[in-house]
């Protein structure tokens, strides 16, 4: 049942009946949360509802045969005022369960999407919804079953329970403005709720609404509920996934280089502190117009990032900028969907994060390293130019840089370093399996240039076989892009 | 030097001296930190000192030749309203550094101190340097290395600096109220800063304090000193620690359990809902008056924790409790102190925790299986007084019980548990292991219950061998306990 109007709100249960139902299915459901486990399938179970209709309830009910080491509750709330400095999605996304885990969200993205859309804030409201449907797409596609449940009851049964509680000290606080508010617009809310659920059922995503007048019929439901479909996602994995639509690149991007730039030492000179000083600048009015600023450097081995980072960062105040060094996923990184660490890491509104490699590693490292499936490679393009427009929505500056050298150049490079006692340490026997696999890597950059250049967040080549060139050439753009940023904010 | 009396602020530094200084630094810098890296030692750098000091200047010049990937700056502005429902110290505990990494932090734990203490409120004061006091000791007994640093400038100085930022648009901002309020008390401030250095300083804590009002002398001064303090850290290791204290407990708690205890079980049932409907109340209350709730269950294998810990749950609400199991740490739990990781999973005020086994692993199994060292031991049980008075200091309830059955007893529910189908995942051999050292763990728990049952966070023995009992005995104290603890407050 994925409707309001399809919902028979007489339904109840006796005590019997509830008894003699729910006896196995304690049992039942701690055996299912073991395979889970043991399946490593991430759950997500989201509790939406009526204000009034007893989510705790269900909640403590559905708990109480689980393993507690097994699933976390996130009651979610309006966003506070350190969450409102990141993009909407962030404070799910670092909440998503891990593999063989259970994250249960007690209201969850659809809390903000349905109080704007009553207040009639229409635009919000068509991106709350479209964001949701990526949202839920990523995670299925990432294997993450989704289970969301909304209890209905009716007006009448609303006025009941909110007289009741306030009666009670202990729950008059349950009992406050915005239960009121929806109280006396019920009628509105319904049809937005309504509105809500269409916008939002899919196959790897069905809601499901459970009548909720009557308690034991609720909490029999629910549970049931959640075994249903703990037994669906144990048969059916692989389950069925969104195409990935993926099309190679016909031309590289990389062709067009010109690596021959170079700049003399004396200009680098000139022009360099100069620039540096002004981003310094930059810095101190984006903090004020909390403006924030995402930049990845990826590049070749040996490429010269480092050094290039170093001089962007020179003058800057390390309190509001981080550079973030990514490398294989470790630990919790490694069981959770491959961008989570990425939202975790964002720079809060005002502050600068340059990832020194980044999310692209999944169709750069992952993909010709046999890593990701080719599915998986396939599908984040787009996974990941979604993720970018969630950024630049939000208002971020989003800068990437690819930092190009000739195959020539890296061999003096990778040469140079071995024979320098304090650079030895940087160059490792996988840089040079890498070098083997150059066209490989020219290929997957080829795509990824072409395939995730998008108008808010294109891709800039750095000429990088002279470094004083690929170094102006970044901080110049870096200033040039905030710059603009600020003035229009 | 360690006073703002001693240190002279006429000392400035040639353009020239301070380039032939800088530059075999920046090398050297970055071969300690590696060297630091390899040895696993963890850093703290703190730096303090007059609004006006130029820190972010000082730095950004201490930072560019490390690598981004082993340090992190926290910028510590006053608590936010999320800190403010924790101990005061946790905000800093959870961004400690780990081995072989370091933390900078610009403003620190001293801000709240010395902001609280020039406003007068002279108990806090106290409180407040026996905490840092107790930290910083903390640390250093568990390896960290501790750099805190005080950058002086004149009345005359930080008025200068105030007017030019005041002109230009990008840096106006720094100067607000409370740097306002800094210069109009600057007598005041520098009483009670001279205060805290010297209640704070200390062999393995020392301040140094430097003559901020030359910019170069001052980067250079930092920089030397950050240098200095990693080269002794790397030679002198291990440094000298605090004495332990530890003395065996001569007559053991466990000898007076009286094992024989046992309910009905029609009496069992007649008790057992209106206990956890009243905790299931209070509950409500704890959350509306902020009182935050931590319980700690510990026992022997199969006493019978986890189904204790089901009842007392049963009607409580899941949005306000959690039960955290804990086990060996993993990742960055065994980078981090110890209690790391307890500091992490503190309830917020308002919420009641379960520990499943706790923080006293350090005094059991890493006692027994000489996973911590004898030295590392002797001292927890102080830290872990600290700890918990912290807690309580902060307001929280604090309960904790020893689950306790006889040794033929856990040999019955050994046995049961490997006849029972749905049991025998919960028995291992480590379970068998642990069982033959029966005696070691028996002097270990008589240890812990007489060493660290304080007035403010008691032990309480739950006699096991008839779960009913229990059952009952740990919801009847911990209806008794809030209960007192919503009274007062």
């Amino acid at each position: 049942m994925n409707t309001l109007k399809a919902a028979d709100l007489a339904l109840t249960m006796g005590k019997d009946e509830y008894r003699t139902a729910m006896k196995p299915m304690d049992l039942k459901l701690g055996v299912l949360q073991r395979a889970l486990h043991d399946a490593g399938i991430p759950t997500a179970i989201l509790l939406e509802g009526w204000e009034g209709s007893r989510k705790g309830e269900v909640l403590a009910r559905l708990v109480q045969p689980l393993d507690p080491r097994g699933f976390e509750v996130h009651a979610i709330g309006p966003p506070q005022f350190e969450e409102s400095l990141y993009p909407p999605m962030r404070r799910f996304w670092i909440r998503l369960p891990e593999q063989g885990k259970i994250a249960i969200f007690d209201r969850s993205w659809y809390r903000q999407v349905l109080e704007e859309g009553f207040q009639g804030f229409e635009s919000d409201f068509t991106e709350g919804y479209e964001r949701i449907r990526v949202l839920e797409r990523q995670l299925a596609d990432g294997g993450v079953l989704l289970i969301k449940i909304f209890l209905h009851i009716s007006r009448e049964e609303q006025s009941r329970r909110f007289k009741k509680w306030s009666k009670d000290p202990a729950f008059a606080w349950r009992v406050g403005d915005s239960e009121r508010r929806q109280h006396e617009h019920y009628d509105d809310f319904h049809t937005a709720m309504e509105h809500m659920l269409a916008e939002t059922d899919a196959p790897h995503a069905p809601w499901q609404v459970i009548p909720a007048e009557h308690g034991r019929y609720a909490r029999w439901k629910v549970v049931d509920a959640v075994a249903t479909a703990f037994e669906a996602a144990l048969e059916q994995r692989p389950h069925s996934k969104s195409s990935p639509g993926y099309k190679p690149c016909k031309q590289s991007p990389l062709d067009k280089a010109d690596l021959s730039l170079a700049v003399e030492r004396k200009a680098y000179n000139d022009e360099l502190t100069p620039l540096q000083e002004t981003l310094h600048r930059l810095q101190h009015l984006c903090y004020l117009k909390r403006l924030p600023v995402v930049m990845v450097y990826e590049g070749w081995d040996a490429a010269g990032k480092g050094g290039n980072i170093r001089r962007l960062v020179r003058e800057m105040d390390p309190r509001g900028y981080k550079v973030i060094g990514v490398g294989a996923p470790v630990g919790q990184e490694i069981t959770n969907h491959y961008l989570w660490r990425f939202w975790r890491w964002l720079p809060r509104a005002g502050h600068l994060h340059i990832f020194d490699r980044s999310w692209y590693g999944r169709v750069l490292v992952e993909r010709v390293e046999g890593f990701a499936t080719e599915e998986e490679w396939h599908r984040a393009y787009r996974e990941i130019n979604e993720f970018e427009a969630q950024l630049t929505q939000f208002g971020a500056v989003v800068l990437k840089f690819w930092v190009h050298i000739s195959k020539e150049e890296q061999l003096a490079r990778f040469e140079a370093r071995q024979e320098d006692l304090h650079k030895q340490w940087k160059i490792t026997d996988e840089d040079w399996r890498n070098r083997e696999k150059w066209d490989d890597y020219w290929a997957a950059t080829s795509d990824m240039l072409a395939l995730t250049s998008t108008e808010h967040a294109p891709w800039d080549i750095i000429e990088g076989n002279d470094k004083l060139h690929a170094r102006l050439k970044a901080l110049r753009i870096a200033v040039e892009r905030i710059g603009d940023a600020l003035e229009r904010r």
